[in-house]
């Protein structure tokens, strides 16, 4: 056994650090730069491993604290779970191993951020992975906000898939946005979380599809970049420095096939360099 | 280390072992049940490893003498490889464990069959996943059989999820079907590869898509069962046993979401007994 490391020295100037299974998270760092564009960021996406839906809660949680400890020897000052799967298995284990330093998830964020677009019906949508619904990670995160909600969920596999080929504002993604949130679309929904982070590249025909239902769409993305303003304002440690653009170091544990492309794609722009560092493989 | 393993005692009466990543090689088995249906089938699934396409090469060699061990642990007569990445990765490796055992592979049986569909245009496709279709395993393997053909490749992403999905004689998966081939069904082509064990789903649809183009579409699970069948004839190993139907024991390294409902769209028909029999994980 190792001894606990001591909590890492930071201040305003530390970087802030995402991970998620894959590259899905890209859509995190995408939020965090436009909303904070001062800060430096340290992604990590364990494309080795990917996907981490499918594996034991064992499993996974020993993967979440590696790249933990990966972000922490980089004296990151605040650390934000990307992937849904890991704040469903994780997020407890993750938030003891750092200690003081702030840890965000997107599962929380979205589920606070349907919550704070007021109350209609009462009603909320969840769109996710199969995973990620099954676990009924987010019925639990709302329920531990407001309890009396009305959740409806619906599993939607083929929009990860649809978001790597690259069909996004297609006639088959459209077709399948339809055919997965038809239903969902008659329930008066105060709020529909996009609960992956592969979503929000279907933002806009998701809330085309929802126009005139008064039905806010929850970008968790977005929805973890805001609260991560929140939280760094209120512990003084904003980075306010404006003399240059934040910058981006992006470690993955495996380049697949068409990375380049595919993370450009999430990131909204282009990625000059990505550093391949494998874990405990 | 353990010393190599003496080749074990077979017999017509032994089994016959199948494997692949996943449960797409069920279709391999729904094949050889329906051409041999004397036979006894042992089939395993990496479940808890799937998919193998993005893993290295050296990983996929170590996961495939893995099953492979457990195959001929059951004294199985023959190994077929329904994994098209095993086929391309570890093709050989599979084939020094198995000693003077047969190994058929799906990558093999369909470059085989396309060529027997005749000669024409000289033009032959291939379908299957990026990893597939990036490895290049087919030009290979027809190359290596008859070198002057024109070889036109596609990856196919969505198919896979799409069958996952169970949307199959969908318009969705029509027009997935159509944005993929389109290009293909002007080239003349002689034959077309299913190259993928989960494609034999969409068989229906890409005949009708290539209705009158005089393509052979050429199904890799009914392929490899075929050549299964002229390999133990040759050897005297064919179980000619009429008086039950072959059994089919199937061992899967885990159980993910809606496995069972997956696995019996993939055989075409109910399984009753599934073993989780993980390796070295």
């Amino acid at each position: 056994m190792m001894p606990s490391a001591a909590p890492p020295p930071v201040s305003a100037a530390s970087p802030i650090g995402i991970f998620d299974s894959g590259i899905g998270g890209l859509t995190v760092v995408k939020e965090v730069m436009q909303q904070l564009p001062g800060e430096d960021i340290i992604y990590y996406g364990d494309t080795a491993r990917v996907p981490y839906g499918i594996k034991s809660i064992k499993t996974v949680r020993e993967y979440a604290l590696q790249i933990t400890d990966f972000l922490l020897a980089q004296h990151v000052k605040a650390v934000l779970i990307a992937c849904n799967t890991v704040a469903a298995a994780a997020n407890k284990e993750v938030r003891a191993r750092c200690g003081a330093l702030p840890v965000l998830d997107v599962v929380e964020a979205g589920a606070y951020a349907a919550l704070q677009a007021g109350r209609t019906s009462g009603n909320i949508g969840v769109m996710g992975t199969l995973a990620t619904i099954n676990s009924h990670t987010y019925d639990r995160a709302i329920a531990a906000l407001s309890p009396d909600r009305f959740i409806y969920s619906q599993a939607c596999p083929m929009l990860v898939p649809l978001a790597e080929e690259g069909w996004i504002e297609d006639e088959i993604s459209a077709r399948c946005i339809a055919r997965y949130l038809g239903e969902m679309r008659g329930r008066e929904l105060d709020a529909l979380i996009l609960g992956c982070t592969h979503y929000p590249l279907f933002k806009k025909e998701i809330q085309d599809f929802f126009e005139g239902t008064g039905t806010h769409i929850i970008d968790s993305a977005r929805s973890i970049a805001a609260q991560t303003q929140q939280v760094l304002k209120k512990q003084q440690l904003l980075n306010k420095q404006t003399s240059r653009r934040g910058s981006l170091s992006c470690y993955v544990s495996d380049t697949p096939q068409r990375f380049q492309e595919l993370a450009e794609r999430f990131l909204g722009s282009p990625l000059d360099r990505i550093e391949v560092q494998p874990l405990n493989l």
